[in-house]
C-alpha cells in the first residue's frame, strides 16, 4: 500500500507533516510518499534524522494556497502537490491521498481529476465532530461542498457516511441521523422532509432527525446535512467553543486569588480541552469521488498527521470507495427493477 | 399604555411571571395586565403582597402547552391566555403582548388572529444572541418561523430587524449582515446569493455576509437568516455552550486539589455565565404581524419578565409595527414607480 501525503498543505507544512510521517513510518510497513518541494521536505527528514526506508519524496514544485480560486488553481498549477497527488491516485501510483491543504482545491481537484463515482450525484466533504464525554466522534457530511442540495444528494450522503464509518470504526450498523430544526419526524423544509422519507427507506440504519444542540452529546455516528446548514452548524459550534475557552482562560488568570485557583484548576481545564482533541479520529474523507482522499485540518501538527496516516490504512484495505460504488450500483439496480415491476404491473 | 403579559406561559408560570410584573410595576406607570387563571395569579399577587394599582388580572381559563399542535390549539382553546391575549391586542385593549409560552402557538396565534402587515410576505421570529465581552446583543431573525424561505423574505427580515433594533436600542443605522457559509460576497446557495443582492440594494445598512463563528464576537446588530439555518445556528451554539459549561463545572469540582482551585476560580466562572445572561435585552419580537408580540424564553424568571415589560415600552411608544407597515408601503411604492419608469422607458 502506498500512502501519499501532501507535504505542502496546512499551516505547519512541511515540518509537521514530515514529523507525523516519520512517527507513523516507525509503526507501519506501508510505504509513505510525501509530495511537495523535495529540498524542503528533505531538509526536515534530515533535521529529524530519518534513516528508515519506507518514506519517499515525490517532487512537486508548485503550491496551491488557501487564497487561490480552487478550480482555477487546479487548472493552472499542474505541478502542485494537490494536482500531482490526485493524478498519482488516479494512475494507481498511490492508494490514498492525505492533505491539510485548501479544502476547496482538494474538492475541485478530486472532482476534476478523479471524477465522481458512477451514480453519485454530488461528492460530500465530511468532518469529525466530538461526542463529548464519550471519547468518540460523529461523522458530519456534507460540511460545505454543496450549498444547494437536493433530497437525493442527502440520501446518498447518508449511504456513503454509513459505509465509511462502518469500515473505519468497525461499527456494524452506524446510527445515521439528519440535521434538522426539530427531532420529530416531518420537521423542516421541503428538502429535509423529502430527504427524511428517502433515508427512512434506505439501507442505512436511519434513526430520524437530530437537532444541532444534541450532536455534541452523541447520539449519532453519522449526521447528514445539506452543505449550507452543515457548514453553519460546524462554524457556529466552533465559534462558541473558541469564545468560551478564551473567556475561561482569561477569567481564570485575572486577579491574584483567581490566579491561585487557576493553577489548581488548570489541569482540569486541560482535560476539557483534550475532549475536543480528536486527532485520533484520523482524516475526514471527501466521499463520492473515484479515489480515497482524506482531508485533515489546516492547523494539523505531527499528531494529526500521524493519525491520518494510520487511519488511512483501513480506508484502503476495506476499499471504501469500491464499497460505495457497489452500493450505488445495487441501489440503481434496485431502483430500476422497482421501476420495471411498476411498469409491468401497469 | 397597557402591557399584557401571559400569566400561564413558560416553565415558571405563573409565580415568576407575577414576581416580574410586581418588580416592573414598582418602576413604571403603565398598566400591566396579567392574563391567565385568575385564582392562580391572585394567589401569587397575595403571596408577594402586591398592594399597587397598576397590575390587573384578565381571566383566561385555558392553557396552551408546548406539546400541543400550535394551530390546532389556537383554533380550539378560545379561552386560553394566548388566544384571548392576541384578541385583546387586536381590539386595542392592550398595546403589547408578552409571553414565555409555546413559540409555535404564539406564531400561529399572531398569524391567525392578528394577521400579517400588508405587504409582508412572512413574519419572522427573532432572538437575541450575546456579543461576548461587549455587554450587548445581536438580533437574529428568522429563528425558525420559516423553514422554507425565498430571497424576498430575507430582504424583509433585514428591513424589519433593522427598524426594531433602531427603535429599541436607539442605534442610528444598525449593522445588518446575512448568515452565510463565508464572509465574502457571492457565497452560499442561490437563496442567499439573491438575498444578498436584494439586501445590498435595500435601505438597511447592509454590511455583507457573516459566518456563524463570528456572530458571538459581535460585528452585527442584526443577523438575517433563513428559518432553517437560523434555527440550526441557535441550537448548535446553545448545545456547545451548555456542554462546555457543564464540563467546566464538573471538572472543577472533581478531586480535592481541583476543588480548592474551584472555590477560588468559582467567582470568575460566574462572570462568564453572566456574559451569557442577556435578560436585560428584553423580549424578542415576532415581526411582521399586526401587533406588538414579544416572546421570552420558556425558562424565564422574575428578571427576564421584568426586563421584557420594561423594554416593551419603547416597542409601543416608537410604534415599531406602524414603522414597519410604513416602510413596506414606501418600498412597494418605490418598486411600483421603478416598474412604471421601466415600462415608460420601453
Amino acid at each position: 500500500m502506498k500512502i501519499l501525503i501532501d507535504g505542502m498543505g496546512g499551516d505547519y507544512a512541511p515540518e509537521e507533516i514530515v514529523k507525523g510521517a516519520i512517527k507513523a513510518a516507525k509503526e507501519i510497513d506501508e510505504k509513505i510518499l510525501i509530495i511537495g518541494r523535495e529540498s524542503q521536505i528533505k531538509l526536515y527528514l534530515d533535521k529529524y534524522k530519518y534513516r528508515g526506508k519506507n518514506i519517499e519524496i515525490v517532487n512537486a514544485s508548485e503550491v496551491i494556497t488557501n487564497d487561490e480560486h480552487p478550480a482555477m488553481a487546479i487548472k493552472r498549477k499542474k505541478d502542485s502537490s494537490i494536482v500531482k497527488g490526485m493524478n498519482m491516485l488516479k494512475e494507481g501510483e498511490a492508494d490514498v491521498f492525505i492533505s491539510a491543504g485548501s479544502t476547496g482545491a482538494l474538492l475541485s481537484g478530486a472532482l476534476l481529476l478523479l471524477g465522481r463515482i458512477k451514480g453519485i450525484k454530488r461528492p460530500a466533504i465530511a468532518a469529525w465532530f466530538p461526542k463529548i464525554g464519550q471519547n468518540d466522534q460523529t461523522l458530519l457530511l456534507d460540511c460545505g461542498a454543496n450549498a444547494d442540495c437536493k433530497p437525493e444528494y442527502l440520501y446518498q450522503f447518508g449511504m456513503m457516511g454509513s459505509i465509511f464509518v462502518h469500515c473505519i470504526k468497525g461499527i456494524d450498523k452506524p446510527v445515521v441521523k439528519l440535521l434538522n430544526v426539530g427531532a420529530e419526524d416531518a420537521k423542516g423544509d421541503e428538502l429535509h422532509k423529502t430527504a427524511f422519507d428517502m433515508l427512512r427507506d434506505s439501507k442505512a440504519n436511519f434513526c430520524g432527525n437530530i437537532e444541532g444542540r444534541d450532536i455534541v452529546f452523541g447520539g449519532a455516528d453519522v449526521v447528514v446535512a445539506d452543505g449550507f446548514s452543515g457548514n453553519v452548524f460546524l462554524k457556529s459550534s466552533e465559534g462558541v467553543a473558541l469564545c468560551l475557552m478564551d473567556m475561561i482562560k482569561s477569567k481564570l488568570t485575572e486577579g491574584v486569588a483567581a490566579k491561585a485557583g487557576a493553577v489548581l484548576a488548570y489541569g482540569k481545564l486541560k482535560d476539557i480541552k483534550s475532549e475536543f482533541d480528536y486527532a485520533d479520529a484520523g482524516g475526514a474523507p471527501i466521499l463520492g469521488v473515484k479515489g480515497a482522499v482524506l482531508k485533515i485540518h489546516g492547523n494539523s501538527k505531527e499528531k494529526e498527521v500521524y493519525w491520518a496516516i494510520k487511519k488511512a490504512i483501513p480506508y484502503v484495505q476495506k476499499d471504501v470507495t469500491g464499497m460505495i460504488a457497489q452500493a450505488i450500483m445495487d441501489d440503481e439496480i434496485n431502483q430500476e427493477s422497482a421501476e420495471e415491476i411498476i411498469r409491468n404491473e401497469m
